[in-house]
């Protein structure tokens, strides 16, 4: 084991941005204090290989990550990426990162999962097998309340024992709050901190090394006294925001239907500060957290603590935000039907200027469109091919098409000019705006153009009364 | 007409503080800007009397409403309290305050409502009898989205008929955010007020109004250009507000089971300026607007609007607060029966440090109490009288309960030193916290004297691995 290695387990969107932040650690001497292995699977190779060319895998409006990534690559050299276990045994500290998803099995029925934990308990068992009795393991994975204690200790203690060191396993916990995004980097170094440890020493650790990384000045770290509270606090911070969202929704029907232009109505309802976190109407949810932690937490519930009243109203936000962009797909059939109709979706990303395409409300928009015949393709300023779905026809050339819908919020698409709307919608019979993108400036020049307008939550759009 | 009478209609809660607010707004030359006429049924006689004579009708911590009273009855004089309606004649305007109630027809079913119009129907019929043709009818009752429309000016206009005024009323909608309390007067007077008119010229006129009453320059008006708009954002905010603490319900449930302390995962979690809306678990809602202001939408749907997808989410909300305190039933019922118990329930109204006894959720406590044999008697420094329950018993020797309920934030409760509370807790073998008004400290303390603590959302009072 060496003091200052750093080991980072999973390269994804959160365990790339913390190798690069850590890795960017400097100690008094303006010297980097860390040096840093991303360790992940085999199959990762492509994006193991960009990283230690100092490239990014994925496009962000986040100029200082890619700059950071480069500082630590070439001028630092203290960030390998690398599919090696065995850098595992030099850890002082092994930040865990890798995926544990959740699936429904009914859409309509959310007490129906699966959780997938066989990769994350593999990587755990990786883990154990190789690293120091001293090495500190700081779980960052989103994981059902009590896994730590339950299933991350267990594990590890387990291989200890075949490996014959009868010491228990170190272990904490601390949830990231990584917004892919413009402020990505700043995600993680300039924001609140909650940590725990399953003792108090592993604790400590984990609070030495956070603000060894974290601006903890002006971002003060948070202790809890044990995991499950903060494995709860990550769960349920993100059922709250899923949740608002949710509610939304019933409230933007009713306003199409009474012709009114919720957004304004939410403006005006946010200056409380009470209701800040109000939410716009929007496509819907998408990303690795909002659309799932909920059952998370449904599920630690149905293993470990047994309330009777369960998680009705947070798996139900989860549900409702699933089904919000069929919506869209109501406002197109209202105005004529999909079939044979070519429709560009403009944003395939679930977040504005970054190419994050994990669940995004486009994919599930663009699976009904095609259900009902419709010919669908995509724009998208920050993605060219998209895993999820290999089929998916990115077009640039964007004049040519029935129906324009605009469903992220890229700055791209909020800054267009009059001109560049005309040459996107030259043949267009009907523009959605899905999530606020388009100005009622731009909509009236739209319809001055006799293009029918309809968007999500603008009921005052179509009607007379509101401007009389 | 004179051209700075205001009348007031209806003396609640928020009328008698708008008559104050009002009365007490001054010119330029530091006079009085308004005469004031609040009016209110003959059934109110007493709290017109008491208006009169300079007092208020309920206790309130809010000083500056006692002395702005006092100071618009005695010395500027220019606010007298009445029955006659006589007085509308002579407005320039009336402020509408009279409540518009709806009632839950069944517990499980939410959908099933009866909204009660007549008594406001009844008061603008009494307007439109009486008031001057270029009277401003300001509507500040909470109504169903499209009621101003749909039901205000036809009403006005019908009376204007018969009495020969062949111009429109004219008609204007502006929703109050009053919440008694400690800042009672400046919860009107510096605080964000959204408004909106029939015509252009109501609007203009609502806004000159507000802008003479109201802290402008630090909390400046928001137009909405009908009042479709106005009336939806208040039944929003509430239905927001409502639904935060819906939400929290099954989290605190679970967090019990867990044996976490909520409170403070919810703390670390409020530190996101994104999660700071987010609710403390509590007893339950209690007031006038947020237990019922979801079904003011439901009906408007109902009626005017037909969104098919309705308000599942704020009405289901609505019902999961409505059985909140049935949950410290079951905290008690846990420890022993309730049968012939004697119980006191601290606290009865539904908001810290005011006399306010509206659909508090001690009520339901106390029924559900009442109903399982137990004996219970209340305390309440701000209530000495209960008149929804006017066979609830009021103690002022609280020392002598099997069971201790802590049910309302007062300021008293959460200064109570341990010899108080050892007063309280005498014979006391259960305190119940559901308001997070005991401290870890003074919990300790009652611990020590071998009394069971049980708290709504702190699950770890009584968990033996959290202070490990």
């Amino acid at each position: 084991m060496e003091n200052n290695v750093v080991c980072i387990q999973g390269l994804g969107f959160v365990g790339l941005a913390m190798a690069t932040v850590v890795a960017n650690a400097i100690n008094e001497y303006n010297e980097p204090r860390y040096r840093v292995y991303g360790i992940d699977l085999p199959a990762k190779q492509k994006v193991i290989d960009k990283i230690n060319n100092g490239e990014l895998p994925f496009e962000t409006e986040d100029n200082s990550f890619t700059l950071e990534l480069k500082r630590a690559v070439f001028e630092y050299r203290n960030l390998i990426a690398t599919t090696s276990e065995d850098y595992y045994s030099k850890a002082a500290m092994v930040i865990v990162d890798v995926h544990l998803t959740i699936s429904k099995l009914d859409a309509d029925d959310y007490s129906k999962y699966t959780l997938h934990s066989e990769p994350f308990k593999k990587a755990i068992h990786s883990l154990g097998k190789k690293i120091n009795r001293d090495c500190l393991v700081l779980i960052e994975t989103t994981v059902p309340p009590g896994f730590v204690r339950n299933v991350v200790f267990p594990i590890l203690k387990d291989e200890f024992s075949r490996r014959g060191i009868n010491t228990d396993p170190i272990v904490a916990h601390s949830y990231e709050r990584v917004m892919p995004g413009k402020d990505y980097i700043n995600s993680i170094r300039k924001f609140f901190r909650t940590y725990s440890g399953l003792t108090e020493g592993a604790a400590d650790r984990a609070k030495e090394f956070l603000t060894s990384i974290i601006d903890t000045r002006n971002y003060p770290l948070r202790r809890e006294l044990v995991p499950e509270a903060s494995e709860l606090a990550k769960v349920l911070e993100n059922s709250y925001r899923a949740m608002n969202i949710a509610f939304i929704y019933e409230w933007t029907l009713f306003a199409e239907k009474m012709g009114i232009n919720l957004f304004s109505v939410i403006e005006g309802i946010k200056n409380r500060t009470t209701h800040k976190n109000i939410m716009f109407p929007g496509l819907g949810v998408g990303g690795y957290c909002l659309t799932k932690d909920a059952l998370l937490a449904l599920w630690s519930n149905d293993s470990y603590y047994k309330s009777s009243f369960g998680f009705p109203f947070s798996t139900e936000a989860l549900r409702i935000n699933d089904r919000m962009p069929l919506h869209v797909v109501d406002l197109i059939n209202e105005f004529s039907s999909i079939k044979g109709k070519s429709i560009i979706i403009m944003g395939v990303s679930y977040r504005e200027d970054i190419g994050d395409t994990r669940f995004s409300p486009s994919e599930v928009l663009y699976k009904e469109l095609i259900s009902q015949g419709g010919n669908v393709m995509f724009h998208d300023p920050y993605i060219h091919c998209w895993s999820e779905i290999p089929t998916a026809l990115f077009s640039d050339e964007i004049g040519d098409f029935d129906s324009v819908v605009f469903a992220t919020r890229h700055k791209m698409y909020l800054s267009f000019s009059n001109d560049e709307l005309f040459e996107i919608t030259k043949n267009a019979s009907l523009v959605v705006d899905a999530n606020n993108i388009l100005s009622d400036e731009k909509i009236s020049f739209l319809q001055s153009r006799k293009i029918k307008v309809v968007g999500v939550g603008k009921g005052h759009i179509n009607k007379k009364y509101y401007n009389e």
